[in-house]
């Protein structure tokens, strides 16, 4: 296999590519070898060597403890639990959040064998205690919520106030195109004026 | 800015990728180091280093001239014109071709200053003769048929036969969805049972 096919293979694998768009990315790299496809290998390779998880929280970034749990300016006692790295980037784009995280790195699930082991939530019961406030930010799915409540019942032990995201009708949303459960969800958590 | 943001940007540029779908591809290979993140960023420094245009044809191939070239297999007096390697690549796929190809490298444009000279035309007018077979594969787009008409008028001279590829229904198309230049075509063309 040349060195083409082995580049389009590997790009295909990645979330968002398939075959043809990896094809398109590999051509298109390839005509722009020093603005694109130089820099791209050593980004790659800087960021493999570089970025580490945080112990304390589960964020990649390439300190240990990673930037948000050094940074003194953030409350230590407001921690958001958050299924995936994603999420953490998500929420830290609304700027809305000065506290600190816990990345899950997935939810509970007995059918892949992900128990709370694997998702590093002994750790987060760790950092827990009476004065601290426990955000569950997990998704509004099945798995999210089944995460979320086994977090809960784990949590209550340590005396920390427990609160998780609004679940409502979403900005710009229209009534009429929502689902029955978020329409239901935002009608039981009315808020008075 | 940090390792994971340089590559981020980088993955944003590439075409069919935009930030989010950047951000969720280098999530995703953080996560897999071993599997995609190391082999991805040498296979791109390999085919930096290896890939190179054939002076024959201008298409992209580890050896000058390319395999294609060099194949003895393959009918020398069959070339067939394409704007870009993609296109090269979906004709091989298909395998119906055995002859030999010109990748022109994009199509004429006043507006965007690309005449013949940058388009790989006299060295295939060169490639030429009597005992030759020119195929036009070019996009049925405006500017890919502008450009064929110029190359048909240049190749005129050199006495080879010029075709094009036909123009109609594609296979598992309905009549209803198409347009009205598609439909003009395949009827024009229509061919006796």
């Amino acid at each position: 296999m040349s060195e083409l096919d082995t580049l389009i293979q590997l790009l295909a694998r990645l979330p968002g590519l398939g075959p043809r768009s990896a094809r398109r990315a590999a051509l298109f790299m390839i005509k722009r070898r020093e603005q694109v496809m130089h820099p791209l290998a050593e980004a790659l390779a800087a960021a493999a060597r570089a970025i580490r998880p945080c112990q304390i929280c589960g964020n990649l970034d390439t300190t240990d403890p990673c930037a948000i749990c050094r940074d003194p300016r953030r409350d230590t006692t407001a921690i958001c639990v958050v299924e995936e790295l994603s999420d953490l980037w998500a929420l830290e784009r609304t700027g809305a959040f000065r506290g600190r995280y816990h990345v899950l790195g997935g939810t509970l699930s007995a059918i892949d064998g992900v128990g709370p082991d694997e998702l590093n939530i002994t750790r987060l019961i760790a950092r827990l205690g009476p004065e601290t406030e426990l955000i569950l930010a997990l998704n509004a799915t099945v798995e999210g919520q089944t995460t979320a409540h086994y977090i809960a019942d784990r949590a209550a032990a340590t005396g920390s106030r427990i609160s998780r995201l609004a679940q409502g009708v979403p900005i710009g949303g229209e009534l009429d195109y929502l689902d029955d459960g978020t329409l239901t969800a935002a009608l039981n958590s009315r808020r008075q004026l």
